[in-house]
């Protein structure tokens, strides 16, 4: 059994993470903590555990290097994980760091982006960016893993195959994304007010979202020089799932066959992409509740412009079911372990 | 493995079902059907199944006394059932109905409640009502199992321990039902056309919905003497989920405590049901997703009633989840099985 | 023209009165103030004020005694308006408090319940209730008028006249609520998190509603003689709306049409209240936006129970629209002035 | 007083003209039509009428040349409506359709997408795009106004001082667009079951929505050359408003204070316009019950395009408030008459 602990285990995404690693057959729950909740019962403040989960969340132990694990989850805001972790840490157990401080390999791009100094730059060459269906490889040999944020997940993996194949202009990617509630998080805001959001849609950090660099840096890396996307956020008036609509130029000569295969290709094999027939376009609620991303396309004729859909569920794809897709390959399990949930509907 | 039949399968109940009777391990599908849809994939009906399972759904078979199997789950709406069951098939395999046409002991009250004419009276005695926390062992033994209404099962594991004690006026029963739209089904209507029951409550068949005799004939069982109750559904603006906020009014020097003791002698083992700590009220959203009851209970010393919220997943133990755990029951399997799943939160 | 001051005019009520009182034809607006906006631009605050309101929000005026007005009103969490009044201030201009400082007559009520002194007892006597249809005559010669509930106002107009007309077994009321998250107010609170309520209902308060002494205090006048009701209010994920599903005993004899007939006798001059046909329950959605309460009932002749189903708009009539409907009534206007919107369909 | 006549009056958009009209202080109606409800009483089929309109809904007069009328609305499904009116009619009363059939003056267009023969192509001269901001000199004279669709209103009127005042590349236009379900209408289907849509979104219709020929034939006039967009509908689960986020690459050397002196300059005395400040997004909540439109824009200097948001009520300025509006075109009366509401917060 893998003897996991979560730190931030009171967010969204961190009793996500718990839920999942509860039913999962090859882990044991070793600790779950929290600033705001320590010495609460779990089940108290997440009365979904009441009578399956009997464990006191603890507050965050001081010295993770004695900690005795195999593998560590950090669930925390930016800026608090980077001074947390050590490479003493690093030897003893793997960390799995749902946050933003291990993602970007650019330390200026960090800082300049998320304005905070970032307390472990000698750690950022041994960190990994988690995005399984990209980086298996170097996922399975990584003692840190940088899972990646819930938007970028769905805005990567929706254009990879097209700059890989060179079938687009990359001058040309607009990334339009609407997510549900959650991806803002549990904590207090007048902006996730029930009242507020609820019954409306808004764009919002126009131009400016910390996702956008996070993209950026992965679809440079994957066309091979550097690109810079339009990315804009919306939020709706749900509770779960991300849908992006990204647009860009086709090349000349670039048909929807070639599209095509060009997605099957990278994902033809992948257990948690679904390509969804010509045309059809994805929609949040067939992924809500698993780890699948879903992607469809449409081509304009007309504008010579491609159309790609993806949708997956924010807490599960996008944070805490792709941190356990994480695990299993760095720990050599099945990739699908404990993630074999079929999206509930309508839920 | 047990050969599990669906006909109905494409209702929310229905598909409810085969997406947990998918997973359960001791389950193997044999068909799912439908009238609306045969011949289609039912992974183009129900997207969510996609790349998860791949059968095609059929037409209601003609003869089932043919089948293969050793459970049949029928999923219709009431008086499609009577008509296809007989002595004949209940020797071959077991029949476990989703539907309301085995629910009722009294022809009667099935005839003038549905208005329909019952095609097979003669195997009303060998129905039992599978409200499995109360008739287990009946349950066991049958061939022929009536799966409970979403609103009567919460209403009734509410009230039974209250009349079994005699801590209550029977005849001072009130049941003020709330339930989410998926309740109302898959078929269009106006009342559930998204702009007209968005963002809007209502009440709805005061003093005459259906479910109002199952509920009386079950607690009368339990009371040992006819009881009639008000029972009033209303339509919340939320996929699933159903609360009852139930009022009775105390025998005199009925306290808390007494209460308390009657509701653990009852459910203190139950797998399913979960009683809540003092003064803490039901909520839909801690059950959604699960197959749980919560039970929450207080007093109101000023007019010497008891008030009773509890909350279930109506396609989970309202329909669906009930159907598996009276197979279980019925397949002397443990009863828990496939049946294991924590709420998932916030969705 | 009125000259109106609004203070606490940033809450929802708030809001709602500013926007009401902008479009009212006898009226001007004097100031707006808030503690927490203080400086603020009214309709950067509010931006669907922008290009139609361009005031400054000030802070709350020390000294109410010197302000230039016809009336004002005062829109606080309760235990704030009780020591800002004086008889001074009641004899320059008028006071209509949409908080619960002036609502109960009975002072130890007042302090157990809410659990704070009352700043000016001595002013209860001057005080009026101020529901509309109820003391319409004694509003109209008052100086300081008390704003009912919302909750309070769906409940009471719905059961007023049974017990004027001694149809209802006084000990027998359950009123069984249901509100919007407006209810909530604007301020932040882990409750009203979007993703916290949406989705799911609940019951709070059980049997601890504060109000729940002004429903009893006001059915205790109609009736002649002290009342207890049971009172449990739900939250429903919506943003408007109250509706109550309140029952109670018939008396001997007692058939539709008398009922019928004392509603009409109470109401069916009333420009407010809409009596809906027989069987007809009230919904949210055809009172959402006006200023219109819509009351419906049925008989359950099993159980001899009447259920009373009452909608109205929390922020209107259940506060802003009645609280001009005071006005109006205290100014001698047409009673139906600056209110006379139709719900908006579907919103 | 202008007598109106409503065609098509138990629609969504319909209903909302009626509405808008009742409280119209010019304006006195007629009557309203309606195939599916004609005969009932309209309150019966909108509650929200009740005790404020008693008229009945009267089936589709036949010969309309005979109506004493000075204006007729209709909103029918397209290709309804052309079939109707007759330059006869014409000279009669002035007609203002809300439907699809005189929007588009290329008659192939029109048949080419609506995959329907235009019935009175001869009056499509006589005809004028109702888009008040952009034609109010037209709509002044015609007898004949072709109501703009809802998002075509909030697309054309983002992007039209950009074209005229040459600051964007006319090619690179990508209208990402959300709709609340009322956009859907009160017709059933699957797709707007509530249990279907609530809690998801998706993109529909991509590259092939029907208002895409007719933003781009009005993109085409301020342009002064041939425009193909991008545009791509989303379904949002709510009930009402538009949000659309236009996408353009500038020009060389255009900067943010160009681009806003170009917003000033056509729509700074616009009544119903509503230009935010820098880096404001348009949100829907602000124009949900108003007849506004707010824009706001952002320039992103790393990719040099400009983002825009519109947002606007869908059956007010997309719809019944905009007819309105036209019609006080038309009819030389304050061109705010009847429209003057503010939004309504929070519903």
């Amino acid at each position: 059994m893998i003897k996991a602990g979560v730190i931030g285990s009171t967010g969204y995404a961190g009793q996500e993470l718990v839920r999942l690693l509860l039913s999962h057959p090859d882990v044991k729950i070793s600790f779950v903590s929290s600033k705001s909740y320590a010495g609460a019962s779990y089940s108290d403040i997440f009365p979904n555990f009441y009578k399956k989960m009997n464990i006191e969340c603890i507050s965050t132990p001081e010295d993770l290097s004695e900690l005795d694990l195999d593998v560590l989850f950090t669930a925390l805001p930016h800026g608090h994980t980077s001074g947390m972790i050590s490479s003493k840490i690093l030897k003893k157990f793997k960390v799995i760091d749902l946050g933003a401080d291990f993602r970007l390999k650019e330390i200026n791009t960090y800082e300049n982006w998320y304005q905070v100094k970032h307390e472990s730059p000698q750690l950022l060459p041994l960190s990994v960016y988690g995005l399984c269906e990209i980086n298996r490889e170097s996922i399975a040999k990584s003692n840190l893993i940088a899972n990646p944020g819930c938007y970028t997940t769905c805005s990567i993996l929706a254009i990879v195959p097209l700059l890989k194949e060179s079938l687009i202009d990359p001058s040309s990617i607009i990334i339009d994304a609407k997510s549900g509630v959650t991806g803002a998080g549990r904590g207090l805001d007048l902006s996730t007010h029930f009242t507020e959001c609820n019954e409306s849609i808004k764009a919002y950090k126009i131009a400016s979202h910390r996702h956008t660099p996070e993209i950026e840096e992965q679809l440079s890396i994957s066309a091979g020089h550097v690109i810079c996307v339009n990315f804009t956020p919306h939020l709706v008036p749900m509770n779960r799932g991300i849908l992006c609509t990204s647009y860009a130029n086709l090349k000349e000569g670039v048909h929807q066959d070639t599209i095509k295969k060009a997605y099957e290709k990278y994902y033809g094999d992948e257990p948690f992409i679904r390509l969804l027939p010509n045309n059809t376009p994805a929609e949040t609620r067939w992924v809500k509740g698993s780890n699948f991303v879903d992607i469809g396309f449409s081509v304009d004729l007309r504008t010579n412009r491609i159309i790609v859909t993806s949708a997956l569920d924010n807490l599960i794809k996008g944070a805490a079911g792709q941190a356990i897709q994480n695990m299993n390959i760095a720990f050599n399990i099945q990739e699908t372990t404990g993630l074999d949930h079929l999206s509930i509907f309508p839920i």
